[in-house]
This record gives structure tokens, sequence and C-alpha cells, in this order.
């Protein structure tokens, strides 16, 4: 608790802000809220109440804001991005209704979890019930090849998520083998989401695979971020208790880095705590030296500024304008962020 | 345990079977239960551990089976009813997946369900990612019109699920309330199951609305039959536990009209036990002499019959034929079956 890692040894920029990009899409996003009321909306009250305690919390919406602004850049001019926006913030929502199950989270974005309020079933039913919204919601823009992009990502999640569940409690598992997961359960979702806006814009396979290889590293540098601020940042500003990951014994990357370089006693102190599950009250900050130690929380910035760099090179070939120098900016943001 | 309730009152046709249907789809069906093999096939090995599990464990496999008769019975040459059938026997199979977590089961079909030997968490994952692959399937077959009755099922049936766990513990729960809950959680399923047939066969709305009505009333019928069958059937031949919906508190129709027909000492019972919880050992023997005193398994059993006349009566305007007759003879049985 109230543990603080510097971050300073990274070459954040501070200045650089989700704010460009915000403006740019705001009156799309405004659509896309309404929809999302609407959606989450059922003559069964728990629906809207467990749907909206989650939607309301005020998470930064990054996933729709790329579908739109993807759209926008591609000049497209219907209003099958604002849907698929809205899909894609439904199967967020989802993930999260049921990861927070899975991992048995007391608090999401600084809340209580919706399964502390309404109870495990809820999560678990309402979360179904806005990915079937979602998908009701794609079949009405009528593009085969965005449902096609998102069905796979849906199932792509999935799969990651379980393969975190059997890897979640083996400390010698590999940075290859991490970023096998995290390409899955998050760089997946990012990547569907900024592919579908050239798709329904109908630009073809180069812009596609653009938008598709940038959200795909831009998700990646981001998990691996949030990775790092759950043992680095403060636990008023992230929302959540700093050390949730240790406490439920998951694998991050900073873990992943500390035990390899380790020594024999270091091997057996995540052992202990992750594998084992026998963390006792101390062992967080011993964990969080040894981190810093093993210079393991900077390896792993470093390693997002990696995807993070790709992230842009994949919007290289686009001329400069106002929704590319935003989307630059969200990947130093994402990679820089420490609220 | 053990209890046998006779449902000899009924009008029911023991010779009524399942086989004229499975022998018509035979072919196809083997070609479905490749695909599900192969779709529920992953590198992350959890998966299709959890998921054999429960698609090996001997369902009868009737969605799917709807979804080829009506495909065949309306002409269909493609291979798109192959695709939809395992798409719907996915749904179905992640619906029981997340069921189990929900009502946390300890058996499924006379086996140990699949979140006491995998946990919760796998569980809601693999049915997850069922959903997903169900999802992708959908969007090969290529037929936005299928997309979205099917999509719509998808969201309909969570929502029933959040209704049932809403209104679980009232037993004050009136009978059309009760059947809202299972037209969305079980009929939406059957409903598009067949309707999906005629749609990919191109054939127009009567037929599509045929399909559908058969599809609602079929699987009203087939809830109804299964709630009655919670109080009648003997523990071995049921494949899971008799009483298992008196434990967990669900309130299904028998317990609406024993309640409803009942005195006030009755009421105090029903709300002991299922409203509070309060039950205990001997309880759900009395629970079924009461059933038995107000007729209310034998009122189930007439109300199924009711819808699944509608169900016959749907198919009437077509010729007779071998799948017709196999689809009526499909309502016979259940609402005849007490395996």
């Amino acid at each position: 608790m109230g543990v603080v890692v510097s971050l300073e040894d990274s070459k954040k920029r501070p200045d650089a802000s989700v704010e460009p990009l915000v403006a740019l899409v705001a009156a799309d996003m405004e659509r896309v809220n309404a929809l999302i009321l609407g959606k989450a909306g059922s003559d069964v009250t728990m629906i809207p109440e467990v749907a909206n305690h989650l939607i309301s919390s005020g998470g930064k919406r990054l996933r729709p804001m790329l579908t739109l602004a993807s759209a926008q850049m591609c000049g497209y001019e219907g209003d099958g991005h604002v849907k698929l926006a809205m899909a894609v913030e439904f199967m967020h929502t989802a993930t999260l209704l049921h990861d927070d199950v899975v991992d048995e989270s007391d608090m999401r974005r600084g809340r209580l979890a919706a399964r502390k309020l309404w109870g495990n079933q809820a999560s678990v039913l309402v979360g179904d019930f806005l990915l079937g919204q979602a998908f009701r919601t794609m079949v009405e823009v009528g593009s085969l090849q965005a449902l096609g992009i998102l069905s796979d990502a849906a199932a792509v999640i999935a799969e990651g998520e379980v393969m975190q569940l059997a890897a979640a409690k083996n400390v010698a598992t590999t940075e290859d083998e991490y970023l096998a997961v995290i390409r899955a359960k998050t760089a997946a979702l990012f990547s569907a989401a900024a592919e579908v806006g050239p798709i329904i814009a109908g630009r073809g396979r180069d812009e596609e695979a653009a938008f598709r290889s940038y959200g795909t590293n831009l998700g990646i540098a981001f998990q691996l971020i949030d990775d790092a601020l759950d043992y680095g940042g403060s636990s008023a500003a992230l929302g959540k208790n700093v050390g949730d990951d240790f406490r439920e014994g998951k694998i991050t990357l900073p873990v992943v880095l500390a035990y390899r370089r380790g020594s024999d006693e270091d091997r057996a102190f995540w052992k202990r705590c992750l594998q084992d599950g026998g963390a006792v009250e101390g062992d967080l900050a011993r964990a969080i030296d040894l981190l810093r130690g093993r210079r393991a929380i900077e390896t792993t910035v470093e390693r997002a500024r990696h995807y993070g760099a790709m992230a842009c090179d994949a919007l290289a070939p686009f001329k400069d304008g106002p929704h590319k120098r935003a989307l630059l900016e969200v990947v130093e943001f994402c990679v820089s962020r420490v609220h």
C-alpha cells in the first residue's frame, strides 16, 4: 500500500496526452455513449444496474476511440463506426466483469467490483448479456469482414485468459510465453478495434494491416505498462490497490524478469509468494525492492517502448494530419502514463 | 434421493422417440461432431479438456439436430447448416458452463461439473471461448440474417438467466413471470436453432416464422418437463440429483403452482425452504408430497402438452414427409420423456 516506484529512469514525456484524440472523436463518442446507455438497458433491472456501475466508472474508452479515429482517418462517412465502437466497449466491459470473477478481485477502477455488490452470478451473466448485445449490434452494421475480425478477437481473448490461468502459477514462465498471453488477452481487442475502421471504410489490405499492427503493438505496450504500474503507482492514483497482481499470484513481465535475473534466494522468494501462495505481510515491499534491484520495472517500460515504437512505425506511411498525430501521441501517453 | 413420482396421469406415449430424427440427420451430425472436436481444439490444453468433458458427456444434441433437420426439410444443399448447428451446440455448452458457476452445481449430466474439476475460472473462460468460436463459425457461413437471429438469442438467453437470478428467491413468482424466464433462457435457443434452417435455405418469411414458432414452443415444453423431472425422476436415470432445483432454491413451475394452490401452512413451508434457504433433511420428501397433493407435477406436464401442441400446429402447413413426422415425434418425445 502506498509504495511508490518512480519510473523516472525511462524516457517518459509527461506532456503526451490522450486529449487530442478525445477532442477529434468527441462528437462521435457522444453517440457511442448514448448507444451504450440504450443497449445496456433491459426490463431486467439488474442488467442496467450492473452494466452502468462499470460503464459509468470512468474508463478512458481507449478501445472505442481507436475504432472512431481509424474510421475517421480512413474517410468513413456512415454510422457503422459508432456501433462497432459500442460493440468493442461492450466486449471490453464483458471481459472485465468475467475477469473480476476469475481473479476474485474486490476492486475495479477504484470502486467495489460488481461481483462484490451483486455477486459472481450477476457478473457472469451480465457479461454474457453485454457480449450478446455487442454481436447483435455488429450484425446491424452488416460488414461480415468486421464481424469476422471482432468474433476472432472474442475467441482469442478468452483463449488468452485461459492461457494466463494455466500459466498463472508458474514463475518460470518465459518472456515469450508471457507475450503470447498478453497478445491474446489484451492486444487482440486493441488490434480489432483499430482494424475495423479501415474495413468499414473499404480502404483495402494495406490500411487494414497498418491499423491492425498499430493496435496490436499499442495493446502490448499498454498491458506492459499496466503490469509495471501494478508494482509502481500509488494506490490512490491507480484506481486499484498496488500489488493486486502480486496478491493474486499473477506472473507478469516484471516478475518474469526479476525471477530470471535473480539469485537462488530471490527465486525461492518468488516461488513461495506467487507459486505456493505463501506471501505474508511485508513480502510486497520486498518484492518491489527486488524488482528495483533487478531493474525489472525499468526493463518492462523499455520493452513497452519497443512495442510503442512499432505501433508508430505501422502508421508511418499515412500522411501527416490531426488523426495521425493524435494516434501517435496516444502511444506516447500509454507508455508514459503514471496517472 | 430415489423418490419417484409417476407421470402416468399424463397421456404420455412412451413409444415416441427421438430416433427417427437422429437417423435423418446422422450423416450431417457426424460432420457437426467432427467440427465440434476441431473448433474446441486449442494449443491451450485446458480448453479442449474442459470443453470435451462436457461435449463428450452425452447430451442429446437436440438443438443442433433442429438446425440440421429444418435446413434439410427446406431443401438446403450447402454446408452452412453444419456450421450453424455446431455454433448452436457451442452456445448451449457455453451456457451450461456458465450456469454451473452461477448455480454452484456439483453435477452435470451425471458427471462432476467442469467447475468442480477445473474451477469456476476455467468454466467462465472456456465458456467465453466457445461463444467466441460459435460466432466465428457463424460468420464463416456468411448469412447476416442467421447471425442476427443467433446473436439476438445470445443476448436474450443471458437476459433470461439474469431474470431467473432476480426471481430465484421469490416464491410468489407468477406463472407468467416464470414463462417469461424460460422463453428467454431455454426457448430462445431452440427457436433460433430451428429458424436458421429456412433462413439459409432462403425459404422466406412464412417458413421462418413456422420454424421459429415450432422451436419456441418445443423449448418451453422441454423446459417444463425438465422442471417436472427435477422433482420426479430417479436420481440415476436423471443424470443429476433429484431435487437440485429445490436445494438451489429455484422457483420452477411445479413450485409456482403448489405455492398458489397451497394452504397458508404450505406457503410458509415453501418460503422457508426456497426463499429463506432453510430446507433441512426430509424437506425434499415433504415438498414432493405437497407437489403431488396439489397436482402440481401433473399440471406442469399438462402445460407442457399445451406448448407441445402449439409446436406441432406451427408445422401443420408443411406437407407430410419423414422430416415433418420426425419433428412432430420429437415434441411427443420431449413431453413424454421420463428417462
